[in-house]
This record gives C-alpha cells, sequence and structure tokens, in this order.
C-alpha cells in the first residue's frame, strides 16, 4: 500500500509552501527533494496567500514564531482550505510559552488541517490548551511505549474526531489515527532526537506525502511516518565508528534520496488498531529492537 | 583566463556582503569561505549601508524575502552603487508572486546591478515583469537546450543591454552574457537541483569572484559559474552508492574548496559566442554526457 | 577536572535558550545536541521570558541582528539574570557596524553575563567603544600569538574585572580569564576559521557547559574552549583528500558527539597563568604544532 503512496510522490512532485523556522528550514527543504517534491519557503503576509495558490500543499510550522508570521500562517492556511489543499500543522514547542500554545489553538480554530504532527507533549497542550512541556523535545512522562499504547491511541482518536485532521504522536512508538483507526509504528532510532528538525522534517514530508495522494490522508501521513523512522534506521546502519549527529543527519535525508517505493513497502513497520474490531493488519516486522507481543 | 581569476579571488579574499534568504544563508556563507571570500549576512536597515562598506561586494537574494528586508535590499544596493562595489542580483522565485516580481523590478530601477543570475522562468518573469512561475525551479519550458540555445543568447543580450548587468541564466545549460558577448557553460550535473540552494550559493560565488576581479564582470561570473558547475561534476563523481542529496550538498562545497586555479583552467567546459562574429572561442570538453556540435 | 565538568553536561543535559542569528543556528542546535544539551531557539519579545524561565541557560548573539530581537534579547536577559541563569554574549561583528556595537554595549550595561566569547577585534571593539573590525573575523592585527599572550591576557583580565564576566577570546590560541585567572588554550586547528559558525558553536557549548556546572563559571567556560578546539583536532585528523569544510563541519559536531570526558581530559591543550603568582598549572601536550616555550 505505501509503495503506492512513495510512488505518487514522486510521479507528482507535488509543491510544498512551508512556513517554518529558520532553525531547520534547509533540512526541511532538501529533504522534500529528496523525497521527490519541490519546496518552496515564504513567510511574509503580501505573498503567501498567492505562493500557497501555486502550491499543493502546506506545512505551518511554529518554531521560532514570530508575531510577523502568526498572520501569514492565518492567510496562506486560509487560502489552502480554500483550494481544498491539505495543511500540516507541526505545533513545535506548543506548551513551552503562551505565544506558541495560543497561536496553535488559534489556527486550529481557524483552519482545517489534514494532519497535526508533534510530540505528545505538544498534542497534550493542544488538546488541553494547557501545560508546560519541556522546550521542543516531549517530557519524559510523555513517551509512547507499548504500555500507554492504547491510552494514547484512545486520546489520539478523541483529538482527530475534535479536530477533523489526522492526529501523528511521533515518539519512541509512533502512532498516526484517526477517529477510527489507528496506526502504531516501529520504526525509527532513538538517535533520531539527537539530530535537530527530524520533527519538522517529518512534518514537511508529511505534507508532500498527502498532497500527492489526495482522499487517502490517513494512510499517505503514516507512509510518510514509516519512511522517516526507516531512514533514520537505514542512516544509523551506515554509521561507521567517528560519524556523530551531524552525519547522521546528512545520512537520514540521503536515505530518503535513495528510497524505493519497494524499500518503503518492505521496511514499513506497523500494526494498524482499529476501534471498530481488534487488530486489522500488521506490517510489524520481528527485528531484533522491536520484538514484542503484537 | 578562469585561472587568474580564480586566483584573484583566493589572493584577495574579498569580503561579501548577503542579504539572503534564511533556508540557504548557511550554505551561501560556507562556499564563500571555500572559494576562498569571506562572508558577512546582515539584513537591518540600521546597519546595511555600514556593512556594505567596509565589503567589497554585495549579494541581494530575494528567497524568504519580507517587507523589513525590502528597504535594507535599497539602502545597501545604493552604498554599494556609490562606492563602485559590484551587486549581484538573484531574483529567487520572481514571477510566483507579486512582492518578489515587485520587488526585483524595483531593485532593477533603484540600482545597477553588476550581474543578475536566476533560472530562465525568473529571468523572463523579470523582463517581462509578468508571468507565474512554478515556485523557486524552471518551469519545463523554460530549459536550456542546444535547441533554444541561440533564442535564450539573444533574450539573455537585450535583457543585458536594458539593465547594463551581466545576464547569467542557470539551467541545463548555463549561459552568461552582456550584450554583445555570450558564455554557453556546458558544466554541472542534473542532480545540483536536488540540492536546495544551488543557486543562492552560485550568486554569492559570482559576487565574490566580480569583486575580486574589477572591470572583468563578464569573465569573472563566467568563472564562478563554471567553477559552481565543475565543482558539481566533481561532486557527483564522488557520490557512494548510499549517498543522496544530503551528502552531495556537502561534496558541492567541499569540491569548491579544493579546486584549484588550475583545476578550474582544465575543468571549465564552455564557449563563447559573439553577437559580433561567430564562435569567438571554445574551452569545451568532448565528455560523453555533453557531446554535441559545438 | 574538565572530565567531570563535561560529565555534568551529559548528566544534567541542559536546555539552552538561544536567540541567535539564521546563519549558524542549526549548527548551534545539532552541537547542543552533540554534549549532551538541549537546545531552543526563540526570539519573540512575546515568549522569550517565557522560554528562558523553562531553560537554564542563555545564549545572545548578535549576529543578523534587527531591530526585533534586541528588546526580545533584553526582556530574556533579564529573566535570565533574575532566575540566575547564566548567560553567553557573543557579539558577533561588534565594531562592524553602529547597530552592532551599540547594542552589545547596551547589553552590556543592562545585564550582567556569565561570559562573553568573541575574537579579539570583537573585544576590542566592546572594551573600547570604538572601532572598525572586518566583518565578522578578527583583523589579522588582531590575531592572539605567543608574543602578544599576556598582553592580550592583561587586557582580559581588565575587561573581566571591568564587567564580572569571563572573557573568552578565541584566535589561533584562545584565552579564558576571569579578572585573577587565565587559562591559554592551545586547542584547535587553523581550518576551523573555514567553516562559518565554529565562533556561535562555541558560544552555545559554552552556555551548556557553564549552565551544567553552577558556580565554575571559569572552568566550564575553559573546558568549553578546549572541547570546541579539540574537536576540531579530531575532526582534521579524519579528513579525506576530497573532503573541505562542508565535510569538516560535519566532523566537528559528529567529534563533540563522540568525545567522552576522558577524552576531553586527556586531549585539553592549555595552561593556566595567574596575576597573583607564576604560572599555576599547566596540562599543555608537546605536540608538534603547538610545541614552543611554556
Amino acid at each position: 500500500m505505501f509503495q503506492e503512496i512513495f510512488e505518487n510522490v514522486r510521479r507528482n512532485h507535488p509543491l510544498i509552501h512551508n512556513i517554518t523556522n529558520y532553525v531547520t528550514s534547509n533540512d526541511c527543504a532538501n529533504i522534500l527533494l529528496a523525497c521527490g517534491a519541490s519546496p518552496i519557503m515564504a513567510d511574509d503576509a503580501a505573498e503567501v496567500a498567492e505562493i500557497t495558490q501555486i502550491c499543493s500543499g502546506l506545512t505551518l510550522n511554529i518554531g521560532t514564531l514570530n508575531s510577523r508570521t502568526v498572520s501569514s500562517m492565518l492567510l496562506a492556511g486560509k487560502q489552502a482550505n480554500l483550494l481544498g489543499h491539505p495543511v500540516v500543522l507541526d505545533p513545535v514547542g506548543a506548551g513551552a510559552s503562551r505565544l506558541r500554545s495560543d497561536t496553535a489553538l488559534h489556527l486550529l480554530e481557524e483552519l482545517q488541517f489534514a494532519v497535526i504532527r508533534g510530540n505528545l507533549s505538544e498534542m497534550k497542550a493542544l488538546a488541553t490548551g494547557c501545560c508546560a512541556t519541556r522546550g521542543v523535545d516531549a517530557d519524559l512522562s510523555d513517551r509512547i511505549t507499548e504500555e500507554n499504547l492504547e491510552e494514547v491511541l484512545a486520546f489520539a482518536r478523541a483529538f482527530s474526531n475534535k479536530t477533523g485532521a489526522v492526529i501523528a504522536i511521533t515518539g519512541k512508538i509512533d502512532l498516526v489515527a484517526d477517529s477510527v483507526d489507528g496506526y502504531c509504528i516501529f520504526n525509527g532510532h532513538p538517535m533520531m532526537s539527537s539530530v535537530t528538525g527530524t520533527g519538522c522534517q517529518l512534518s514537511a514530508l508529511t505534507a508532500a506525502f498527502v498532497a500527492a495522494n489526495p482522499g487517502r490522508t490517513l494512510e499517505a501521513a503514516a507512509a510518510a511516518v514509516c519512511a522517516m523512522g526507516y531512514a533514520g534506521e537505514l542512516a544509523h546502519a551506515r554509521l561507521s565508528p567517528l560519524d556523530g549527529n551531524a552525519s547522521y543527519r546528512n545520512y537520514i535525508i540521503d536515505a530518503v534520496y535513495k528510497m524505493t517505493a519497494e524499500m518503503l513497502e518492505k521496511g514499513a513497520n506497523y500494526e494498524i488498531r482499529s476501534a471498530r474490531a481488534a487488530s486489522l493488519r500488521s506490517n510489524r516486522q520481528s527485528l531484533g529492537r522491536q520484538a514484542g507481543p503484537v
């Protein structure tokens, strides 16, 4: 299934508009190119609606947010909603400051998002409208584990129901859910948290996957999350003894560039859990690190 | 000829002022260091004129343009014009929004540029004052090929005549022309379009080459374009099976760092076509990919 | 001594708030992650005080300064001072424009810094309130050598006495001094000046080292400077014939990521000179390049 979704990205090479932070914008642009999409970064209120118009997807990322870009996000988002283009929200650091929380909540009120992607701390801050987080990384208490998987999945379904968006919560295990079905994704490597912006990159990637696959938002978002995590695994396997997080950063983007749709189909490691019944389907890999009760 | 031009860059190590976008500014700084120049990025209206004063060249790049930096570009540009420092314009995404087109046209009216460097879509938008482009990449219909080379060259000469600037149009084949002579440059590799900011980097590099070679703008701009394209070739030859666009990005800058003036002299792959007569001179390489009627 | 200091960084993984330029912010974030700290970049006046509150250290870097962020720096700095969090100032390009000099001097008046880190040109501009510098790099006349070491050390002690901050002046030799004691640090490699932002990265690293070692600001800042320089040496040893400054940039961050506290203890190459007596202690390595009268 993910093979076709990835093929659509490479075939359609969607142009993605990113209103995003300056820390990771270069990596976001390069990972979009790596997957077969094209990036454009534009954040001035005077041009964002026009830029969105020539694109097929939009990412709103609130890292290094400033008062100038908040209105740009609203303008671009409304234009994208009008045109039916998917909009992805990355609520970087929501909960860490009133500006970020309020902005994220305001965007949620004003815009219809296709996907909201963040860590569990950020998602809780959005869902409850409160709670300080530890900056841009998830609190330790907010790790997703086999133990709290069902609980977090229930939270994601409820949040999806409330917002109408697919909810992608990333962490040790990633969850991608709508109000009914949820993908539990076991791809990825812990070292990815030593590279700044892997979350931002994933949000951009998600916009590309969703834009290239109209009407299949849930599957496309899950495919993007699998692709990013799998790239993290492939990149980790490639590390030489002197390589640290800077080389790892490059190797992750390289891995997306070199990944074929067939590779993703085989490397994706997930299971689908439905609120309607028991596990619908599993593509779970029995790799050492990830072995466990399925 | 290019040997001496590159030696002047390494000998004079010009300080280049860049008012540029935040997506690729780090790469622009590193490629300037790689070629032997020094970068300084400063975009606040309160300091740009002073900063330009201690530099010997200026790059104005309208990617991630905002209303605050437009006035900074004018201030810096006027100061540079006053001092006789070369100014390079990179009209990133001109044609993609009114803000970018209008700003680029306004800069063209108010400032004298030494070089304008962009892809064919951006250049057409500037020359005609219209036409939407596909974001920051050239339209497919705007590829420069052996077939439309003379036509694009005539366009470049006319645009140079109109602006008084050397026109550098980059694509599959690159053209660098003033109102009379034109360099057709065959260096480069298609994979360079998979790395964000290779155009921005080239514009910064061009400012360094031109600043270090007063009175030789056309040759210096052509040398910079050859150097960038040749770096792309060298970097591509170095790719290992797992390397993608992120490693390629690093290798391109590495290749500029390791490139000697002698290497550029030999690796430059171009021919000069004059409006006055037939081909003046050819340094065209007979490499497989680039073979063809000269 | 440095072993314990570095262990404290890895154990406490301090969250560092950075108000910094957009050119090198990605590298600053990744080097913070490499040393075991966490980064957060936030520069809007509406959130900086709150962000500083959840952090344990703050870096103020005036590269790509703009009028919007100056007030943010003051707000964040005052909050950090109130909470007793260490604040590091990186006066990038002080002396190159009135905006940068005035801002740096204003910050010095309003805030108490734990550490001020810059090159000798920038430090002189701050100490004297005057003098144009060559952009963001030190003037040639401002190199620290064995010959002017005592003179620069006396300058650093006086500047520390005036500001109450530890003074870190980096160059061919690095000096880290309070009003009494001074570390002369011989780590580093000349090629580091070919990578943009190694100074910015060091300032961020210094904030992490100081934040994780309360009450030991001088030693922690010296350890950070040794760690950065030593990473530059390790990274240089790793260069292959085709590697240039872009690969070197990655290898430096990699080297911090792979550096153990024991490695730093052994690799740190410095001597301590006190104003009270003769050289207190030496950890100076007798490597070829660095041999000389101790």
